[in-house]
């Protein structure tokens, strides 16, 4: 019988804290049972929720902690205070003691950058962390990173951003060599920011055999699926990502509205509800809930902090996916195959300056 | 009777050239009876429109010209082929020489910006031009900018524009104090670019009495009208635009997919019609044609090159609104009011660093 799934989960995190996170984690454990939960927080809130899920029960250790990250603590305050004392602290360190094989927080997005980094530290090569999500195309998902994790970032950045959302890319979608493009605001060479450029034609000549290198892809290139993946530091992804969000909900918002405005439209309505259905659930945000942290020497999944107990589910299954198909080998092979991936970038970037 | 506006068409630009603007600015004509045209290019094309436009043909004037810009051509190399010889270029210089009171060309963008830096001047105490455009929001329509003339730029930078936008958001809007926000990817003070957050400083300490500074903006913030101006440097802007854009053909297409699957959802849709016109009537990316080139010594304003004449109506609109409104005077005021915003910006920044 293959190893079980171990996902250690902060109890603690997001708006709604554990009536959310116990729901959730009780959902995904129905769609893979060959999981077990570690659960970090205050056992009163974890007890009376984990009672009304007898099967993640079963599945589940909860360790108490006194301690709960709040949002609007910056990452250094949460890191002094929080270090070894609070819910998030544990669920990371579950994973760097070996006890897990994932954490997984809804809480505050750079107090859980600021530990995970601290506690895990970065992969040999990787300056800086960054944050990966799923984007609804027409023809499936696409992975984009980094949506806001670091700011800025030279060409070698970008270039490690590259290899590593490749290697999530041939795990999540299963295929051997993943297109990738870099986000700019125009296909031509000549485009963009100096750092982009370079990326360009660091990507291109190292001609990888486990990725695919397709060129620049303009946001509204995104949904059109152009790319598997596509590359960006985390400012640009950032605004992207809450662009099109923000134009999805304001669409859904002013055809709701048109739609209640007269009685044909209202039966309109009725007969056509399936088609609003699958339109919902094609560009649900709660689907693509789930960023994973990537660069750091452990798996660690972000979710919304304001997400439902179905949105934190897919959050825990991302997690769950990540550490059944050992994404984090996946991506140290990248970086290492043939000697080193980023070694032969700067090798690159000196034959090319 | 007040005087008419002159308006300086580039009958070349464009995937249509005069097959659109001409019919384009027809259909301006009818909304404006008190504009003047300059039509610009190969008068063996633009005639035979014309005729086909009677009221038009009355209010124009076809000065031929053999050179027209194309979409691939370089910045430097349609300033070189196409100086005093173009379309695009005669119908910039017509702004200069007084004889129009704005240009307007559907054709390459950055053709249009280097012939307009290089004919037109920047304003003094700007350093580079903007493109803004119109955001539909759920509170009418918010502007924009720079949507890709300019990428990169430092705090001084963000402030002119905030200035110009400002400005502009005065005249279109009829507000005495429009509300304006830097585009950033979180509310938080510490979030951010240096130069973003050094020009939400350099706002706050000039307090101005025309333009209302109200804070970060993030790209979700925009459709819901936080802001009459939301500011940004040209690379985040388009990055912005595009996705939203993107997202809204994406979601567009989803739909109409998801209607057509059964005869149920058919009739669904024929009752319910009327609420996907108004959808579309309020996404329509036609309205919100006409990009204004900001922080030159004359006005000028981009059309897409790929729209139709309705699309380009709205650009010629934009044209004539801005040149009766007189934009240019109304930013002088605003960069010069109180001795100079742009110098007492400077005073700020030296106290505040």
């Amino acid at each position: 019988m293959p190893k079980k799934v171990r996902i250690a989960l902060d109890a603690m995190g997001g708006d709604d804290g554990a009536s959310v996170v116990v729901p959730g984690a009780a959902i995904s454990l129905s769609r893979h049972p060959d999981t077990e939960f570690l659960l970090f927080g205050d056992s009163k809130l974890i007890e009376p929720e984990l009672a009304a899920h007898p099967p993640l029960k079963a599945a589940s250790r909860v360790i108490h902690t006194d301690v709960a990250i709040s949002n609007d603590e910056k990452p250094s305050q949460a890191l002094r205070r929080g270090r070894k004392t609070s819910s998030m602290w544990f669920a990371i360190d579950a994973v760097k003691q070996g006890e897990a094989d994932v954490a997984i927080s809804a809480g505050n997005t750079g107090a859980l950058m600021a530990m995970a980094r601290f506690n895990l530290r970065m992969l040999p090569g990787i300056d800086r962390p960054a944050i990966t999500g799923l984007w609804p195309t027409v023809r499936g998902d696409a992975i984009v990173l980094d949506l806001g994790a670091t700011i800025g970032g030279d060409a070698h950045h970008l270039v490690a951003l590259a290899l590593m959302g490749s290697a999530m890319a041939s795990v999540r979608f299963n295929v051997e060599r993943p297109t990738v493009g870099l986000l700019n605001i125009g296909r031509e060479e000549m485009k963009g920011h100096e750092e982009i450029r370079e990326a360009a034609e660091l990507l291109r000549a190292m001609n990888l055999p486990q990725l695919n290198y397709i060129g620049f892809v303009e946001s509204d290139g995104i949904g059109k699926g152009v790319a598997d993946v596509v590359v960006t530091e985390g400012y640009a992804g950032n605004i992207a990502l809450k662009a099109a969000e923000g134009t999805a909900r304001q669409m859904e918002g002013f055809l709701r509205n048109a739609l209640s405005q007269s009685w044909p439209r209202r039966i309109g309505y009725l007969l056509a509800r399936g088609a609003f259905r699958a339109l919902r659930d094609k560009m649900d945000p709660n689907k693509s809930n789930g960023g994973v942290l990537l660069g750091l020497k452990g798996l660690v999944v972000k979710s919304h902090g304001g997400t439902s107990a179905e949105g934190f589910a897919y959050a825990v299954d991302v997690g769950y996916e990540m550490a059944h198909y050992d994404l984090l080998t996946k991506i140290n092979q990248m970086l290492n195959r043939d000697g080193s991936a980023l070694a032969s970038a700067q090798t690159a970037q000196e034959a090319v300056s």
